[in-house]
């Protein structure tokens, strides 16, 4: 993705695998600080992706393909059963970290299954390949999203995005803000509504960011602002990512996606959903059984941003000692989805029997 | 309502004049500071309208009404023309302030037709007891809106709220938070979910900080959350106030409103709205006719709170110079609502003719 640093405008990919140290662009900070954080070993990386230096499902899912890369390398001297168990321990490790996002296990299987078997030597050669393949897949795959989804989008399309499903929740260009990457680049006229995406922002945060680094119109608004919108016959599309895909097409994604869905159903307004085949989960039958995650208090009732003397800070928003609740992602209905935008192409209902058909292997 | 204030509970209401002089609680500096403001004539209290000392809908209309106040005793002194000249030109500044609540028109039209007949000193006299008795009749509506409402809350009951229709938007009680309080202080376990309300978190500082004062049990989430658990079945109502209803019963209150009552309907869980009779505008046929006032983008780009060393200040969410909208409210078409809670009892459809029945004089 394009990056203006000090005047300069650079291509970055979200994290990387220098050696044995993954590198990511330390998301906790933008948009106000552009930093480079380095990890130097499969903990630390797991770490990072639990304290959302890395977030996004794709992002997620490609670092611990690089967490488990960095496992490889530091048992690469155990003799074959030290080496099995510290793999194991590691992938027990990195599950651990984020529990909605499936691009997450499926990174942990595709790396515990490529360092199956041969000597240890060898196995640590298909586990560091085998991560750079799903950075890569990772890659290709929101190219082709771009243009799956860009022959949705007419000129002067008005789009309403949730959350940031973009560059800085994969490798680059992003699942839901691909499509809109990929139409403005071919000359057509397109706006974007970025709901902010409370508790963490990422929406005026990343995805306004992201738009202004691109020089794609767009406009934050508050969460609550997207119905006035759709209502007013303002929105033309909406486009999400997903977190999970169940095999019956149930989304998880970021809270707040299932009240904008329904919201768009009553308005006759498309909702689509981005997701690459790495986000699908035929193991889950439905929505009901995807567990959601509920994080700490202090999203909530806490907002960092850039302070008045110019540095980051946070402030306390309700009184001190309030209570509050804070689930990360909600579940929605399949019945509310227009259609899945893969790498294989635009994925229509009967979700169960066409996604199944589209993922065959 | 109550107020911890040093340790001690005292009883305060939102506004109050004391001979020229309005004052009020300074909404702006709540939760973290408490503090009384003053206001020493009616440009004065206009600009505090403006600038949403108080707000909410009844409390805007009862200020509107001491605004009118203040202006009959500043040209007291006056010939009859140049009274009735001054109080049209007062009346004008105070409609200038806040669009969209009708409370405030209402509020301004009464006290010009007190001020209509008599000698000056008459003239005077009336509008002084008619902005009182705005007041008295806020207060009076907001108790009897209470006992109409809690005969919909059931022990056990968990409502979902919006923004804060609570006491400080009225001069006491509230209207959507005065069932809620009834119920409670009747023994009934009432369980509150508080909508932050973005962009300037009305229901996380203030309706949050309300069921604080009274021991109601709440828990603040953002508003992308509200959905979520209205799907979960954990919402058994929702109840919100409202800045302006329609004649057909399309109401228009803070942004955000519209897409809680899609999803409730979706959920078939009831959606009230509480209103008194100040509310409700005959003259406007549908919500369509309903200006939407359009606020600074500031209140979306920035968050008000508690700092790290204490203080009040504010931070910057977004990268400097992004772009954003900001409608401060919505309207949400009468189909979406299951009913009025009025002080003359519950308003229920078909709305056009039950409303004009209701507040036929």
């Amino acid at each position: 993705m394009k990056v203006k640093v000090d005047g300069e405008t650079k291509d970055y990919y979200t994290l990387w695998r220098e050696g044995n140290v993954v590198k990511m662009i330390d998301q906790r900070k933008l948009p106000h600080v552009f930093e480079i954080a380095g990890f130097n070993d499969h903990r630390a990386t797991a770490a990072a992706i639990k304290d959302m230096v890395c977030r996004g499902a794709g992002a997620v899912g490609c670092a611990a393909g690089y967490a488990m890369a960095q496992a490889a390398l530091e048992a690469s001297d155990e003799p074959l059963d030290g080496f099995n168990a510290y793999m194991e321990e590691a992938a027990e490790t990195v599950r651990k970290t984020r529990p909605t996002a499936v691009n997450l296990f499926h990174a942990v299987e595709r790396c515990l299954e490529a360092g199956g078997e041969g000597s240890v030597d060898e196995r640590v050669e298909n586990v560091l390949s085998e991560a750079d393949r799903i950075a890569m897949d990772d890659l290709e795959a929101s190219i082709r999203m771009g243009e799956v989804g860009a022959e949705l989008l007419s000129d002067g399309c008005r789009v309403l995005t949730h959350c940031n499903a973009g560059a800085l929740a994969f490798i680059d260009h992003g699942t839901a803000l691909s499509p809109i990457r990929v139409a403005h680049r071919r000359g057509r006229n397109v706006f974007v509504w970025v709901d902010e995406t409370r508790p963490r922002c990422q929406g005026s945060r990343l995805t306004a960011w992201e738009m202004m680094q691109e020089g794609i119109p767009y406009a934050i608004i508050v969460d609550n602002a997207a119905g006035h919108y759709m209502r007013r016959g303002d929105v033309d599309a909406v486009i999400v990512g997903a977190d999970r895909v169940a095999a019956n097409g149930d989304v998880a994604n970021k809270i707040g996606t299932y009240e904008k869905a329904v919201v768009a159903k009553a308005n006759g307004i498309p909702f689509y959903v981005a997701a690459p085949e790495m986000t699908f989960d035929l193991h889950t039958s439905t929505g009901d059984e995807i567990e959601i995650e509920e994080r700490s208090t202090e999203e909530v009732t806490t907002m960092w941003g850039l302070g008045e003397d110019g540095e980051p800070t946070s402030v306390l928003i309700p009184a001190e000692g309030s209570s509050a609740r804070n689930p990360a992602f909600d579940v929605t209905p399949a019945e509310y989805v227009t259609g899945f935008i893969t790498e294989k192409g635009l994925i229509e209902p009967p979700y169960r029997e066409k996604i199944a058909e589209t993922f065959r292997k």
